[in-house]
């Protein structure tokens, strides 16, 4: 049963958890972290480690999204990011860490940067590039402009199609001036596994898993919203949530399984381990993986929402990198010295399940959780 | 139920929650935030959007009234504040920040400011240029001195009367020395509209309700007593106990609404988004105002009980403000580049009901809420 | 009922709060703070303020105690303090001071201080010259040497013996070194009124109550053992338990009634009116007291703790003052321009009464609480 | 009943308590704590005070392990540590802290000086030195690699086992690749008695009871894996439900008493005291013990496993110490001027049992708790 509490009279909040509030407790018998497999089948594309990138610039230079799946994950490419607005994408980048590096407004600069208009055919001989590399490509759309874009983008070659929003709902509704999109009837036109998001709770998910999608991402990114909206997402609460309507939606259809996918405080590779406690099928990693050689960002990171004309969300914050940053191998498979949960993610994420007894992620998900006072 | 604890053998206390412990959740189907209204009526006054300014001269210049008017708000004068007391406003706020800037005691600068008597005549004629300018004129009088100031500001044109005090009851209760003041009386002789409070419960609410008050302020602004007096007021609790003072009121009375202002916890955006889903008709703004170009204190804020002349409350803060101070309109109405909350802060509620479903500002007060851990 | 958790299977531990989890609920009609009365009466003696001082030599030079008295409190004497040990004291507390200011150890400096043996004559004649002055004399002894030293401070003009330790029992239990101190049979001996402490619950308070005792000490001072014992007392729940076991031993006494007097958590005027609220007829004051002209320590503040030879509480903590120091009055009775509680602390108390509508000490231990989350 | 909330639809965590968290009620007669006996029997071994040292180089000097010894507690010495790696033991140690003092990265060169092969003959002359000054000889091998080494270690003279390892099960499992332990048979063969462990929750203490260790260790020492694997052991809880555990195999066995050592959360003197209230009957020390003069690590201290080689946990740090630091002596018996817990740890146990009115361990499990809000 939801646990709620008033909070005044005749008015009821339900009570929530993060991440951070909750621990994952050790009680079956010990296992090596070699037994442990992290393979993770989504559709018809399997990886060998359950993560995901966060479709930011701030990431995703062709090197990096390559190097992602080389690791065994997934990188995700920005369809109405840079990459098919601006032929010296490099450049572009630049221009916003400088303007961070030199106390300038990067927000600014990153919403004058994406004032410049989509060329379709730039981004699509991108994602060619990267598809000839022999990665899995995803790409990821805005729900306002899904309708417009995926067409282009799967020709181009993508692979997975990531619709994604801070917060989606299966149908959007509009007044006059926009005609509704039904994500169901959208999907269902499509040849492409879907994944989509961000939800928070576990009616939005249900109507979302009902579309079709192979994927639900919950939760907005590292990019909270609740200074600026007064919205937040609990995510263990939330993983939790719409696990249970995986459950559901299963026993609905006599079977279909659709993934989940973690999306905020994702701070340290045991907070990896967490979500996947919670319910999880993958992680989306967006500042953990900023540190990496391959990263645009070049020591600065920001999530999509960032450059949003009207309403960033977000902003561009320094990393504080020494001169030598690790390869992305060291941050998601290690080796490494780092003891803070920084670097060999998945490694931590092996080492919790083997103390918890467990060999893949799937069982994972029922570990004994605890929290503190 | 309130939800009591015993803190001790036979001692009580109710569990009370802030602003800053809740969050709204969405979990209905999103919607355009271009199809949101935000229009507040109030008696017979319309506003485009649901703001007030706290009653302070370090935000009430004429021009920042007038602004307010403009962007769609209601600026609110304070009778007992430095307008009445200068004849060089300009100067006296000068002396103010001076005093801070120098490191010297603004409170007792602000305190003498305020011992100079208050020409009636001055203050008049500074309320009628307001007027003139065809801004909807509010003017704050405490309780302790509405009957002497009343008649003269709404002589001067006062169009809704605000009487505020940190705390206030329906009926001040006295020794010999003064007369008490029956608020209900003194209302029912007034020909204007009145805005009363603050208040921090059902009973007293349902009490100022009474008195015919059109609107209810909740809370003692940003100028908490906690430390002073030992009295706190968590406004999500305030809020919603107010609200179902009203709901009772309404049926009471069958059919007369009274507006709920929120006073307090309002740092930025989100806030303003959680005091109206706490059941909040509008809200009064002060340190969230205060950075704006045309607020009167450069750059320093302090509510208006900082020069209370024995017992001052709050003190005069600089708010590091950068050179290029925004104008109103970016604070309030945007667009700005600002991710923080403190800037657009109507475009923020506007994305968070839309993001939540919602298109008017009654139903908001219906979202789903949850608190953390 | 007492609210316990279970910590680990089979172990439970209380829910306890803090007076500074806790806040004052107005919810009567207001009344003008000119009308509150704060006498307080104890045994024979009448107090304008419930005000005692903490017994350390960081506050009480002889101009300190009777500036107590003149401003309508009672300063208290530590007979086991440096009165008695140092013919020139001001040279004393220097060298405190002087070690603090140097980098050095002060500890050890008191230590070395409180080794020098008491000079009962000297003690004696220090106290007469307090009392020569009209001041109402009070003097502290601890448990352990109670039955030594009362005798002699009594003699020497003491009106109210304060018998205190960090945490006191009713009856001392020991090996066979020394002979128990049964404080029952010991205050029935004497010829003056007691109050005793400090206490922490019910059972120990009611205990100290059948020994005679006029009042009883709640708490250990702002000097906390947390760290070093593990024992803390958590003070509104401290107070609200004291409180219970005086309503039981009232009754059973048939109107036997014993003043509780708070010392701990007392940190701005807003925290003594919450200890009123929670039960407590009186405060005794330490920290809060140490910035005036007046106090002893220039500066610097200790508790009477903090020279204990083998185990030291509390420490010579830098109170950060600038050159001029407030009168005392200012800090008791105002008026005053600071706006953080920590100036005109029965000022505060004052507003914070006629804020909830009450006029005396005794019913406002009714008033309404509150608890954040 | 053990404590669970929802965190999410369907899935719950328990609630758990940190030594944080809680506090010590004193409620029976005070004592003296000169009455107070901290004497601690194990197996055929009698110690003056509870206290046993982390197996960490960053400690474990000969020195140190005497000294502890003479002061009444047990050293551990690491068996798998630097002492059997490297002839010159002080200079592989000073290399590590070299690192860290020129911001190097000394869990680079800890890992590099863990990769030398183990010379048993080195480690088991080493030994046999600390055991003919007389001291008890504990050693500390991993289970691991228990198997391997426990026959060395006790022909060199090792007269308690500690099998230890950050979370520990009575069988680990494993793949192909190695034998699984199983610590039942293992123990069985042994001919000294064995203190395991660490362990979390009730049933991997069970199992560990069931082997047939002399003791149990609970907690993972002050090296945390919160933020790399996500899991945490709240000690408070941890503790209690151990304690439960040794109830309950008492009753299973008809009396055999296994003893509990708790390791973690302990950051001073109080900490120790409430460890003892949970239930455990001594503590394993780690950073508190570091600043003494005798501890190899020279004002740094690192747990065992910063030395990882794939996987390191906690890292070396910084101790802040002045020049001069205290010997063990000081810190563990006293007397000192410090106030703050970190010195005179059982002088502070002995005062914290003392004002609770007990004067042995074993009864002092029992002693109130609370917690705070």
């Amino acid at each position: 049963m939801r646990d709620y509490v008033e909070i005044g009279e005749g008015r009821q909040a339900r009570r929530t958890y993060r991440l951070q509030d909750i621990t994952i407790v050790p009680s079956r018998r010990t296992r090596s972290s070699k037994d442990v497999d992290t393979t993770w089948h989504i559709d018809a594309y399997t990886f060998d480690i359950p993560v995901m990138s966060h479709p930011t610039d701030a990431l995703a230079s062709p090197e990096f999204i390559i190097e992602m799946d080389r690791q065994g994950g997934l990188g995700v490419i920005n369809a109405e990011g840079l990459w098919g607005r601006h032929a010296d994408l490099d450049a572009a980048i630049k221009k916003v860490t400088q303007a961070a590096l030199e106390g300038g407004n990067p927000t600014a600069v990153l919403q004058e940067l994406h004032a410049a208009p989509i060329d379709h055919e730039l981004l699509a001989d991108r994602i060619a590039q990267v598809r000839a590399s022999g990665a899995t490509v995803a790409v990821r759309v805005s729900p306002q402009r899904a309708r417009e874009f995926a067409p282009h983008v799967i020709k181009a070659g993508t692979e997975l199609l990531i619709i994604q929003g801070t917060i989606i709902s299966a149908e959007h509704v509009s007044g006059d001036s926009e005609e509704p999109l039904n994500l169901k009837e959208f999907i269902g036109t499509l040849d492409v596994p879907v994944i989509a998001g961000g939800v928070a709770d576990y009616t939005a998910a249900m109507h979302l898993m009902r579309t079709g999608a192979a994927g639900i991402i919950v939760g907005g990114g590292s990019n909270t919203n609740y200074d600026t909206l007064g919205i937040d997402t609990p995510m263990a609460t939330a993983i939790a949530d719409v696990a249970a309507a995986r459950r559901d939606y299963l026993d609905e259809t006599g079977g279909r399984y659709v993934h989940i996918i973690a999306d905020g405080e994702l701070h340290a590779s045991g907070d990896v381990a967490k979500a996947i406690a919670c319910g999880a099928d993958g992680v989306m990693l967006g500042e953990l993986l900023a540190p990496a050689a391959e990263a645009a960002g070049r020591g600065f990171y920001w999530p999509s929402a960032a450059g949003h004309p009207r309403f960033p969300r977000g902003t561009v914050e320094a990393l504080g990198l020494e001169e030598e940053t690790p390869p992305l191998e060291m941050i998601l498979n290690g080796p490494s010295t780092d003891p803070t949960g920084a670097q060999n993610i998945v490694g931590g994420l092996r080492h919790s399940m083997a103390k918890c007894g467990y060999t893949d992620l799937k069982r994972f998900q029922k570990v004994g959780l605890a929290i503190g006072y």
